[in-house]
């Protein structure tokens, strides 16, 4: 099958449906939107995609998959091996979990629409902003660095020993708090599992420099 | 199976899980955490769930599954009957797609957390904070409202004439609005939807005022 994902190199929901789309052994051609120039509010892109956000995956016949969660369930109902989530209802639950700890309660709020909203309407500074970004990743980051550090089912990854939904959205998570200075030496079994990541091509060909759209 | 459900009244991720519960027939317990007053960080509940958020859902072996789409999509696997995502793969993405619209773009900015870190870091007053959560609850609304007019398989609900995941977010979104006084007129479909939400016994059970810890 062609196909073509709609993202941006830096978009940390862009990096995991990329690093999917390779675990999954597809290929796609991109198409990239700088989000500091409001090219995915464009006519033509809001056509595509109404939500007006990056990634949308545009399949062979045109349909536009939306919200990069959605896409990768769908790539994982649709092109099962290697399966991207566990078999068991409540290891699957578990992993959900870990992956909406990062893609709910980090990721939007520190989104660069909401980063950017902040200095318009509070005016706050560069490190007001990054500031705010630190707060919502260590916030976060703690109490998974505990659930994984404890819990017996993780393994080199986030469940046993094969990246799956969790290891995207925590690896992505991961590098974008890089840019902000978040340090990851306090949370040693993310590190562990971001390195579990980073020996995999999959992962590192996802990663923002790896695109072609890198400034 | 006997289920407790650690929720508060007003958590729109709570509103979810209920509705949710209440459509698949399956009674539950309920322990209330009164966030205001930190109650979902006490070591008692992060024992039980280290995310320290509200809902977790306690199953009668004392298996606590966190975050509220986990714990939807896991009674869906559990209890297939009646469904809450349909069975095509891209019906399912789009179900998906609408729901995390809601709980991944517009509930998480406007989480009470949220809220209170913009007075504290910012200053913002109580119409600054109504006005940061019209902002968002407006931002994703509107396309959620042209996604929903426009698209075929909208029916009496998202999907169809069978309500499911993406009814859940929307309904729990809706309710959480009018507190903001976000005004639910300029969106028609999404409007006819929360009524046939509000016609289900299963929906209006799950409405913050419904519950025993509502003051």
């Amino acid at each position: 099958m062609s196909l073509t994902l709609h993202n941006f190199f830096r978009s940390s929901a862009s990096v995991r449906v990329r690093a999917a789309l390779n675990l999954k052994g597809l290929a796609y051609d991109q198409r990239s939107y700088m989000l500091r120039k409001g090219e995915h509010r464009s006519p033509a892109f809001l056509a595509l995609n109404p939500q007006g956000l990056v990634p949308a995956l545009e399949l062979a016949d045109g349909t536009v998959l939306a919200q990069s969660l959605a896409i990768i369930e769908y790539l994982d109902e649709t092109q099962p091996d290697p399966p991207l989530l566990p078999a068991d209802a409540r290891d699957r639950a578990h992993a959900r979990s870990l992956a909406y700890a990062v893609a709910c309660d980090v990721h939007p709020v520190n989104n660069l629409r909401v980063l950017q909203r902040l200095e318009t309407e509070f005016g706050a500074g560069e490190e007001a902003v990054a500031g705010w970004f630190r707060h919502w990743a260590t916030e976060s980051f703690g109490p998974l660095e505990t659930t994984l550090a404890t819990d017996p089912r993780t393994g080199a990854f986030c469940l046993g020993d094969r990246p799956g939904l969790a290891d995207l959205c925590l690896f992505a998570q991961a590098i974008n708090n890089r840019r902000f200075g978040v340090p990851i030496a306090p949370y040693p079994t993310i590190a562990r599992i971001v390195e579990s990541c980073l020996a995999l091509p999959a992962f590192r060909d996802a990663l923002p420099d790896a695109q072609p759209d890198a400034a």
